[in-house]
């Protein structure tokens, strides 16, 4: 790994597992005859889709409007703005579709009606179904809300409903494989009962999280998989038991910038501007992030569990009283960070190395300002 | 407030209360004969940066070397770096050494060590010494520490050791203005005693959390005052009671993109990239961020407390169960939301609209690599 250039905090991609993952998940789609549409939420780089390219996939979901404009300017063809409709956004859904397939997402009846009223060109649209994570969409069991979306969207002739989709983001919190299975299965049965009280026909289901798409078998009631986190996975996903961590396929390295003997911490720079907030549970104590061993190649599965223990701003706390670690590091040592939400992660950095060095593009550090016009 | 143009999450700066702020500040640090050196790390705007000067302002503290290249980029003479020395960025701080005076911050006795074998230009620097906050520095009543780290920098003719500084975080967890001053009062005698024993003359002691900055009347034993959330402030700020509503300068406007009536949420584009993660507890329940009123000017104090309660990548859910919210909004409406953590909201952001429409810059969205470069 090229580390001699690096000074402050850097987010590296190993090619190689990334690369893989994108492989081990296409095929399984293209083994279960599902449409493959994967999140680019996740990564936001125009470089690492068109890894995605050398497996064949041309359709994309994308979390805003913006993001969909980013990765049409790098010639996406097909894309779904997974994110519920916003009105005041129509001008752009508009304009993008005089250059690719948009595809946007209708959570309530009330943005089902808005859109009628406005839409002025074809368009298709997929009806968002809460299965049960309660975040957003019409529940599975809301057929009236369902009916009276449809019955809204069908006021418009140039709109054409598509499908249902779910994003069950429950599984992200459980941390057994039977659990998330188990989960999957009441997910699918309920979105399909979605589907049998929608009284229209021959709409297509989409399901999303990357635990159920990694560890499910059986795809039977799904058409359409949008899996986005496996490109990168990260600490949550290796905890939940969605990938092993060799197949965890990005860390931050950060420089140690104190040893504190006193409390059995180091401190790295590297902190909630870098990683995110987010953490997970391990041992009952929040972490957020774990520390990798690195070799020439990148980084490998430690010995010891080190954990981050706590961020601020700028600075990460990594609790070091469990090793040898405050005994091995010195200021300006870098320590490979793996993230515990690489979505967040990357977002944040804004920009990745590749081990080799090759620096590739984030959507946050492109200017594309123009390109994201109505003009 | 012009909102006409907005169509996706926006961060808005009410100039005038952030004027406010940026005045009493200054006007409390003038009064107590206290140098004032600002942390930037909250706006990390030159735009914002600028107001500072007209209250007379010329010495900032920033939380990065590459931020403090942004702000020399724009006249800024006088810039402590106030997280602790990375040795692997010397060649920046020997750069910026030759546009402006460069104060570097020394955490731990072996980057005192480093730093003076590496130091080949007259640079000042600050000690860092934890007060109880258990994050970084010195413990105060480590007189070994600080004699050794002050030993290994004393090697060095060319490095000036000019004073110890703490920031005592613990204060944003504090609910009550008695227990922030009681804090601060045993932080400042804390840093004093490591005066003491440091056996050197000449030091200054340098403060700087908003907290107690807001609060204190008492600054005795103290020369040097470095607060930077006050710029904005925040929900955490207003719930510690370091501010009032009205001070507030900042909220994120929010569009509506689903309404939800069987569980009483309304769901925003507003979410970890937009807010971070960060929260507060409020009546023991984690809380992203608080519903504003809005009128002409700008946000107000509400009369209902309606709360984010929930964050994903992109959506934000907000409880409306105790309010009529959910049958007064749409989609495609606007919420402002004061965030709980104005730096993390600004850095996720990476810039800012003015009430009047007015867009100013943030250091995330500024291309200034060539700027940040050793060649």
């Amino acid at each position: 790994m090229e580390t001699d250039k690096i000074s402050g905090p850097q987010l590296v991609v190993d090619s190689d597992k990334c690369h893989l993952n994108i492989k081990l998940m296409s095929h399984k789609a293209k083994h279960n005859n599902l449409i493959f549409r994967p999140h680019f939420k996740t990564h936001q780089s125009r470089a690492i889709g068109r890894w995605f390219r050398e497996y064949g996939i041309d359709k994309i979901t994308v979390s805003s409007i913006k993001m969909a404009f980013y990765f049409a300017g790098d010639g996406w063809k097909d894309i779904l703005v997974g994110i519920a409709y916003n009105p005041r956004e129509y001008a752009y859904y508009e304009k993008l579709s005089g250059k690719c397939r948009v595809i946007a997402t209708v959570s309530c009846p009330d943005a089902g009606r808005i859109l009628a009223g406005q839409c002025r060109f074809p368009l298709e649209v997929m009806i968002k179904i809460d299965t049960g994570y309660n975040r957003s969409g019409i529940r599975w069991d809301d057929s009236e809300g369902l009916r009276a979306c449809i019955k809204y969207l069908s006021t418009n002739k140039r709109i054409k409903i598509r499908g249902l989709m779910t994003h069950d983001g429950s599984t992200y919190g459980l941390n057994s494989r039977d659990g998330i299975l188990e989960h999957f299965a009441t997910s699918v049965q309920r979105i399909n009962s979605s589907r049998e009280n929608a009284g229209i026909n021959d709409l297509i289901i989409s399901v999303g999280d990357t635990p159920s798409a990694s560890i499910a078998e059986n795809f039977t009631g799904i058409d359409e998989l949008r899996p986005g986190n496996f490109v990168f996975y990260d600490l949550m996903q290796y905890v939940n038991g969605s990938c092993s961590f060799d197949n965890i396929s990005i860390a931050l390295l950060c420089p140690v910038i104190d040893k504190r003997p006193n409390s059995s911490t180091i401190v790295i720079h590297g902190g909630a501007v870098h990683f995110s907030k987010d953490n997970t549970l391990i041992n009952a104590r929040p972490v957020y992030g774990m520390v990798a061993s690195t070799d020439k190649n990148g980084w490998c599965k430690p010995e010891d569990e080190i954990y981050l223990s706590s961020l601020s701003q700028e600075h990460g706390i990594i609790d070091s009283s469990n090793s040898n670690l405050l005994d091995e590091v010195m200021p300006g040592d870098l320590l490979a960070i793996i993230p515990v939400h690489s979505c967040l992660t990357a977002d944040c950095m804004g920009g990745y190395m590749l081990t080799d060095g090759k620096v590739i593009d984030h959507m946050r550090q492109a200017n594309y300002d123009s390109e994201f016009s109505l003009l």
